[in-house]
């Protein structure tokens, strides 16, 4: 500011914090300005001052981020979830979100189980599907430990094709399914006969002539698609039709000459994915997860590497405590619903895809994806402020995500939870909703906000570590 | 404004016009806001004075606009220009823009004269083909008096193929040539054997392989595309990449089965179309066509149906005075270049594509667009400045063209050219910009404003009408 402006205009007093202060000054007709801040989240001071006095923090998340945004996603291949997912077993079923039982599982999760053994054909009906469930009959476990991704239940059995996605600039390796599409699906807890069969041709066909085409094809760089994408109006989870534009694009032509497959299987190919502008979800959630394991693991780092949610609960884990999930209850997301359904039908947060908030999309790229709003509900300026915000709880800006719309500035990327409780400003997640009833589906899609319960525990527990 | 404003706040002098009183206010630190106002442009005030007197042209216009956004461009086939073209004979070589003859056509249009003559095989050389132009070996026409519009230099010779647009709504039908990719190719001015011989894969490889295409797939509503690509980031003038994309999902299960046309052909049309992000911009321009001659030869309306330049001259048409031509020089395109290109080697604004802005895309779109100026140059927020600022000449807000980042608001559609003299905001465009000698091609893209002059003399000619 120039010093002509500190003699020329009026004084305005910015105040922070208790709301009566503010007031006062209005009350005198003083112009003021109140900063919008809040005291560190409750409980997490000591730990907050013990890292600050530790001193490691800066250099381990610099190390992390680095880390993070160093990995180069390519889409190299779909195979059978048993024989690639390091220790799949044939009784293994994976799912979103931190560890979960049977019995504490959310109504989408069952579903979605159901449907599964049904596929599997370990069970012949419903009842026999959840009897198996009840007594133990497989094992549950977290995709995210074993360096898979699903969207909303995100159940992985064993006989599902997954997507291999490769860092080409390192050795990591990450799994996800292919998107089912939209509405009666298997991730929203759908397991009807339609469900079913859907899933048969995903294993049957549409992986195989995937896999073939990029064979034929080679190797599709992620990364830049998804940089493409967010030029062309998509945030990297909801919105991904641009991004489903561009893979369709890079497919194509192995879709139309490669004779090895027969032709009527490379035209349902080609439907499908062109069908559904939901296909390339997956695949950002997979190359998102590339990105979080490479940053896992540096002592003293509060960079959060995993957001992600079963339906009960919504976890997260932090670079600098490995492992170690610190959850609190799943919220109920505050939404568009379809047709005659409401907030009542809604199940709480669900899915492994705030994998794609984790590494600077969705929620923190919403200003590059105003048509969003149209799906998720807010307004467009609404998505571009929350954006903004996201760059007052990360560590970087994106070098190859960019928003055309902020002047090409890189997208908030890097989660730093200790900016997260020192802020009290909740990491921003668009998400689908799921009914909470097995069985039954998509009932919308909308906006919500990571609990502040798991950044308060994360960083006790990492001042701990120390 | 509340009354509480009135007596709490300072008051601020609104000013317009002569500037020396806005500056004794600034001398004397009263606080004061200059509205960009400026009187009319000269010679228009009896012409306005005269058509407000009448008082035909607000219904007039409001006929105009209505049948401009009535149509329903649908992309129906692919023909040979002398079969479809009305008027059309084996001599006749469309081009961009107002009438012109050879002796003042810039270098891009002899060029591409010389690259169609060569193309034709009515020349053996540049020098032959120079030669037919001088002495009236050819017909030329613009393309706008043929149903017809081009990009650029905008050649249409006898054998070109042709994409055919009809009016779902109507019994319109326009055309256009299909787009060769950027660089060295014929609507820049470049004829060498590259370009000659891509023209001729055109006619009998890319022609027939989307006609045959077509009738596989029908035909293509391509206001639902375009609408599409608007919140996919496109603007439907210089940016493309989504609407290619969305057409290219469109074709392409036809391109993957239709085993009547020869395998390779359809690779080497998918592999053609994937590779040119500007595939879509012959299509929107064909669609634009509809909607002009759809709203043209209202009497009294002051409807822009043309803006349209020939590389020496700018021309519009109103729907009020039909077929008349208003021109001026085509000004300098203000932009960026290619390689070692500078403004030294640009053509004055040349092409039909200005058609985009006259039905509300292009530079009346950039605020869809942000990512166009890597393109074109400037800033994401002067997009949308620009943006809002047509609202301010034209009648209405396109009900299917929105721009999410205005809140999904209808782009500005229908120019008036009252509101353009009496506001002295002149249309913005967009634009490619190409070489000023023959042979060459493109050099950059960047912004134009359609010059004043057309407006003055259209507003005029047409209250002389009445």
């Amino acid at each position: 500011m120039s010093i002509e402006r500190l003699i020329d205009e009026e004084p305005i007093v910015a105040t922070a914090g208790v709301e009566i202060l503010q007031q006062a000054l209005v009350d005198q007709a003083a112009s003021s300005a109140a900063a919008e801040w809040r005291p560190p989240a409750a409980g997490t001071e000591d730990a907050l001052a013990r890292l600050a006095e530790q001193g490691l923090t800066e250099s381990a998340n610099k190390t992390a981020i680095e880390r993070m945004l160093a990995v180069r996603p390519e889409l190299v291949d779909v195979a059978i979830a048993r024989d690639v997912i390091p220790g799949m077993t044939d009784t293994m079923f994976l799912h979103a979100g931190p560890p979960l039982t049977w019995e504490r599982s959310s109504g989408p999760i069952r579903g979605a189980l159901i449907g599964a053994l049904l596929y599997e054909g370990m069970a012949a009906s419903e009842e026999e599907a959840e009897e198996i469930g009840r007594w133990g009959g497989i094992t549950m476990a977290p995709c995210h430990h074993h360096q898979t991704v699903g969207p909303m239940a995100g159940i992985v059995s064993p006989s599902m094709p997954v997507a291999v996605v490769r860092d080409a600039n390192g050795d990591g390796i990450a799994y996800s399914t292919l998107n089912e599409g939209l509405g009666k699906v298997l991730r929203y807890g759908a397991y009807s006969p339609e469900v079913i069969e859907r899933l048969q041709w995903m294993d049957k066909v549409l992986g195989p002539v995937v896999a073939a085409t990029l064979k034929h094809v080679g190797p599709i760089d992620l990364q830049a698609l998804i940089a493409q994408a967010l030029q062309m109006g998509d945030d990297g989870h909801n919105r991904n039709r641009a991004a489903t534009s561009l893979l369709l694009r890079a497919l194509g032509s192995g879709l139309v000459e490669n004779e090895s497959v027969p032709l009527a299987d490379r035209a349902e190919v080609f439907r499908f994915i062109e069908g559904n502008d939901h296909f390339m979800l997956n695949l950002v959630m997979a190359a998102g997860k590339l990105a979080v394991d490479a940053a896992s693991g540096v002592a003293g780092s509060s960079l959060v590497t995993t957001m992600a949610r079963n339906g009960t609960d919504f976890g997260i884990r932090l670079s600098g405590t490995g492992e170690q999930w610190f959850t609190a209850p799943a919220p109920i997301v505050d939404g568009l619903y379809l047709g005659a359904f409401t907030k009542d039908d809604a199940n709480p947060d669900i899915g492994d895809s705030a994998i794609t908030e984790t590494v600077g999309l969705g929620g923190f790229a919403m200003a590059a994806s105003p048509a969003i709003v149209g799906f998720v509900g807010g307004t467009a300026s609404g998505a571009v402020r929350r954006t903004r915000q996201m760059y007052e709880i990360t560590l970087a800006e994106h070098p190859a995500y960019q928003i055309p719309q902020l002047e090409f500035r890189g997208t908030p990327v890097g989660i730093d939870a200790t900016m997260v409780v020192r802020t009290g400003v909740q990491p921003q997640i668009n998400t689908g909703i799921a009914h909470k009833d097995p069985g039954i589906g998509m009932v919308g899609a909308g906006l919500v906000e990571a609990p502040m319960e798991c950044f308060t525990k994360a960083v006790v527990a990492l001042a701990e570590t120390l």
